[in-house]
């Protein structure tokens, strides 16, 4: 492992036919497709990729930012032309910029954006069955919002985290949690701002959030489930088709909601 | 094949793990697909199903509108969930209503409206790759109106038609032909709507549409590659993966543009 030049990147990728985010042996994944391009951008060398967070299987990313050590001096530009080339048409390198030594994806991140897109219609629309999940039930948007609001804030969120979590301290902050909904077509955008998030979190949250959408439980529910800190409380893990990794932000002050 | 009470629907498709929409042998197609889940709702009964329209490999449908004939009596609204659930989450079948036995998805069709996405960022869209086309160089609007100007109305197309078009007439009318930018995302949406299209007609225009926007041709030139009449005169044939069929019209009022 050569030590270079740190660069940082912005990723977008389509995550339907990657096995996730992070390396796994005899898997497809997106780290593992922008090593094999950066190894053979240096000639061999092999260059580690680190992403600010992982993604599942089916997950996608408009703004997944990872950084590398780069062993020779190469101009970013180039470097970006290279690695779009060298990369299957799933993944987009839309920046990429020297950074300081000290800078890390992941260690330095402050918070994170994720949408999770809805399509409420009758019929599953074959254009969105990657990127939406189809939910045909009726859905109310105030108890939606009123939901919303019971999320927001700084709580323990072990209800809403995969019991394959890692993480000891189940406490974050959500700074924001909305839905657009688009009458005409019928897709519902949730957004969520959060200085991090659990295992699975948002997919629980979503999973949750369809069952008081549709009228399966109340909007005040997410109150007690939140205090029960136990993953049975709240609603199933939505698909991962719905979900992308939208911005990653390195300032507090960056983070939409955030005061 | 049996006859049958003839019914009406209409077919959205994602065109792009399809050999088309025709039938064909060894080939995995939308009318195939559609014949055989018609086959196992009408218990093995073979049921031919007739499309207004073909669409080549990579071409999408929202409107696509065919017609067949099911052996038994059956509740249009039933046939239709059987449909949706027998087919492949590519296809869906968004409406199906009993018609009268004379109508004929094709022979009766007055017109058609097909849409065709461009996307003018530098770098392709991971989410977009199957459903809009990437051009990489500045577009010109101004340039690109003044050239659908010039194809609106009735004319020979013959320098816009494949040298494999079957059709010995090859005089069509185009009623309305307009683009539509979406300067914060990079898209261009081109939409024709004309009494009939020649094989390969929209992927032509839109081939040498390019060449008008970035400045390769003059909008001026349209005029003189259809005086010409022939196919060498106009620009390559643009990827099928922008183009998608909208709508099908069985009136002429109904037509954008139709006056």
């Amino acid at each position: 492992m050569a030590k270079g030049l740190r660069y940082k990147a912005v990723i977008m990728y389509d995550g339907t036919q990657f096995s996730g985010f992070q390396v796994q042996p005899d898997q497809r994944t997106v780290q593992g497709e922008l090593e094999r391009a950066l190894a053979e951008l240096a000639k061999g060398v092999k260059v580690r990729v680190h992403g600010a967070g992982r993604t599942d299987a089916g997950v996608h990313s408009r703004g997944q930012i990872i950084h590398f050590d780069f062993p020779f001096e190469i101009d970013p530009e180039g470097l970006m032309i290279g690695m779009n080339a060298k990369t299957t048409a799933e993944i987009t390198i839309s920046n990429l910029i020297r950074v300081d030594d000290s800078f890390h994806a992941r260690y330095m991140a402050k918070g994170k954006k994720y949408s999770y897109r809805v399509h409420n219609n009758r019929f599953k629309d074959p254009f969105l069955r990657h990127y939406s999940y189809h939910h045909r039930y009726p859905m109310n948007k105030a108890k939606v919002e009123h939901a919303l609001e019971r999320l927001t804030g700084t709580h323990d969120f072990t209800s809403f985290a995969s019991t394959h979590s890692d993480k000891e301290d189940k406490i974050r902050t959500i700074y924001k949690a909305s839905v657009e909904v688009n009458e005409e077509t019928g897709e519902w955008i949730f957004t969520f701002t959060g200085n991090g998030f659990l295992y699975n979190m948002i997919r629980i949250i979503i999973g949750t959030l369809l069952q008081v959408a549709d009228g399966r439980r109340e909007p005040e529910e997410i109150t007690t489930i939140i205090a029960k800190k136990e993953r049975e409380s709240a609603g199933p893990t939505a698909s991962p088709v719905g979900l992308c990794m939208e911005e990653v932000y390195y300032t507090l002050k960056d983070i939409p909601g955030f005061e």
